[in-house]
């Protein structure tokens, strides 16, 4: 029985995973591959969190790369720039590539995936998003007879355990970021997540494939959930809705939508009822109707699950000489077929929070300027009394375009009865 | 560039499907593939529903499995006797094959799928279970490195559109029947679908699938949804719970069980929120943890879809010479590494409707029989008062044997003061 050697390198929360599943499931690791599947180095800055055979271990990464008995390079250092040079090493050395990388592939990924198509080598990268989900398998290969029409995802634990908070215990953003942070749901520096940033990663690598042209990362629009108020959160449930932070690619005649944003969903949809750190993605493609797939985003063996289940399907290839699956890759920019739609132009329905003084007056002088801008309310609850301060005005309008939302929005907050600047959130998932 | 050719046995709702899907994107379906992908015959009863090239219509379904020109047979007449010979017959002749024949796999599945592994060819099965939802996908490769706990399955859109309705209208099982008939979700004689036998052909393949062996179908213990009334549905909602069809594989120390039985889960499962038409999957896993897929599971295009994403997949190991996947079916009976535990010993909680004369004593009577089996009762509701007639008593109890409770049934219905036999359903996923 033939042997195929994989080389880890890092080895912290999940490169322990895999050794541990590698420790665990060797038969039935062995026998899904037809071959003995080995863990034949390992490079490390530091002990690794579990015990691995001193023999394995070496701090070169770079001579990982270049072992010439390594089959399969598993990369889990993170960052983009070590791990971007040790992977093109990898690739030029005609070695296949598995990686949990989602930043490294987001912004460097197209050189990755034009090198791995080159040297027809195979790359996995079902780690990259959601954790567990089989998402890019799913896309790649069981959505293949579809034109996808929309992805729209909770890609990121962090800012859905915060919303999910949030929803449940009328707490403000900052309070519920500090308890993420004490429970180790947060990163001490969260900036990545609660900014949309991480989430953006995981659009760029799913939305690339799934529309089959590589989009680069700063064509993504990004907004992240800081700016959400508990009011916002109590208003969207009073009007039947949850606020996710939504990554969204949409394909409408031709142009693609892709973007990062605070959202507010219908309570019925499937989406609304994915709370704390779980992760969903809902596709709708024109044959196969709306899908939804969800589990675990993030986490030791989650994300371990799916790097070995790439390792495995890799070194099958391998012992049936299977040429690699990486002609499948996005491996050409965006735009030969499918061009990107600017923001301005998306249509979208609208959450407004406008906080006016308690004049007469007030409501038709906002509804006026919205008027003039085509953008039609459907329905709104004005709040309390108080002619010393600001209340708030909440409005849902009927599907606008993000240009004239936002010329309104300007004219709105400049008017002399608006207090501070309106609150606007992106409608979507009504017509699911 | 080299010719795929494809042939399809029947050309019904799904084989329309798929003639569709390949009219509709011959190219991008040639792309993936690497090659043309062509349909070169359809062998039909009667005329086709959609436009088909009269030259490749052909009345002789045993002449395209022997067709040396075709690559891979798809297909799609239903039923077990002609279609296993056609089946085994292509195969025979060194074609891959592509089913959605759920009966087929669940009840003939060993002889077929021992028949690929030993001519190396290659078969896909992914529209023969929730139609575009790609679940066999998954657990083939997404979840290879995991051990599976448990799946759970909402697996056939009839009972699930029918318990939906009699939740959302508390109208009886018998008349949400005959609309679902007279709206076309249910067929005339609905007895597979309502008695649990089509869920349990789906449970068949996915369970063998997933614990490495192949389950006998007369093994699977199934239990239809016919006797769930409207008062069940009204309490469930009561006790914040849902009553959904479920197939149920689980693993626990060794012992497989496999059943498909009306069950009450929390309303809070994921699998609570599926409603009508639609199919869903949760899956739990040692490394992936809790996993669900949603989606269409039947109708023509989102079974089309899985059709077409098998014949892509195949085509593509054609073109790139890859051998067959087939080394990884389920090509020998469970028991070896797994057994199955017999129905008696399976554990669950239970909700009791017993229907009791209203006199004292009555709760202590029923109350007493459970005892004496170990069965203790975790909450309780006794409604209306009624001296001249039967008054419900439910109950929801602990973990129990099934061994235990149905013992324990046969004395409480045997009891004077009870007044018709005593409604029991087993409650799942409150651990999840």
């Amino acid at each position: 029985m033939r042997t195929i050697n994989v080389g880890l390198l890092g080895c912290g929360t999940v490169g322990s995973g895999v050794v541990k599943l590698f420790q665990e499931h060797p038969d039935l690791l062995d026998r899904r591959v037809g071959a003995k599947l080995r863990i034949r180095k390992v490079a490390v800055r530091s002990a690794p969190r579990v015990p691995v055979d001193a023999k394995l271990l070496t701090k070169e990464a770079m001579e990982v790369v270049r072992d010439p008995q390594i089959d399969i390079i598993v990369e889990l250092i993170g960052g983009t720039d070590v791990a971007k040079a040790l992977c093109l090493e990898a690739v030029a050395n005609g070695k296949h590539l598995v990686t949990a990388n989602k930043a490294l592939l987001a912004e460097h990924g197209l050189e990755i995936y034009r090198a791995a198509a080159e040297k027809r080598v195979d790359l996995g990268f079902e780690a990259s998003v959601c954790g567990a989900i089989p998402i890019i398998r799913s896309v790649k290969e069981g959505l293949v007879a579809n034109r996808i029409l929309s992805i729209m995802g909770i890609v990121n634990g962090t800012t859905n355990y915060i919303l999910t908070k949030m929803t449940e215990s009328s707490q403000a953003f900052a309070s519920v970021l500090a308890e993420a942070q004490a429970k180790g749901y947060a990163e001490a520096d969260p900036t990545l997540d609660v900014g949309g940033g991480d989430a953006a990663h995981k659009l760029q690598i799913l939305a690339s494939l799934a529309y089959g042209g590589y989009i680069r990362f700063s064509d993504i629009y990004i907004e992240g959930i800081q700016k959400i108020e508990a009011v916002d959160i109590a208003f969207a449930r009073e009007l039947g809705y949850r606020i996710k932070l939504l990554a969204i690619a949409k394909q409408e005649q031709g142009e693609l939508e892709v973007r990062v944003h605070p959202t507010m969903i219908p309570e019925a949809h499937l989406l609304a009822s994915v709370g704390g750190v779980y992760n969903a993605v809902h596709i709708r493609g024109d044959s196969c109707g709306s899908l939804m797939f969800s589990g675990r985003g993030a986490g030791q063996m989650p994300t371990a699950s799916s790097v070995v289940a790439d390792i495995v399907e890799i070194a099958h290839n391998i012992v049936f000489h299977r040429p690699s699956h990486a002609s499948l890759l996005p491996t050409s920019a965006v735009g030969s077929e499918i061009t990107l739609r600017p923001m301005e132009r998306i249509t979208s329905g609208y959450y407004l929070r406008v906080m006016a003084m308690d004049k007469p007056g007030v409501l038709s002088k906002v509804s006026g300027v919205l008027g003039e801008h085509n953008i039609s309310i459907a329905s709104m609850i004005q709040k309390g009394r108080d002619e010393a301060a600001a209340v708030p005005i909440v409005m849902l309008t009927h599907q606008a375009v993000e240009g004239d939302m936002r010329r309104a929005l300007q004219k709105i907050n400049a008017l002399d009865v608006i207090a501070q600047e309106t609150m606007c959130i992106r409608v979507e998932g009504v017509e699911d």
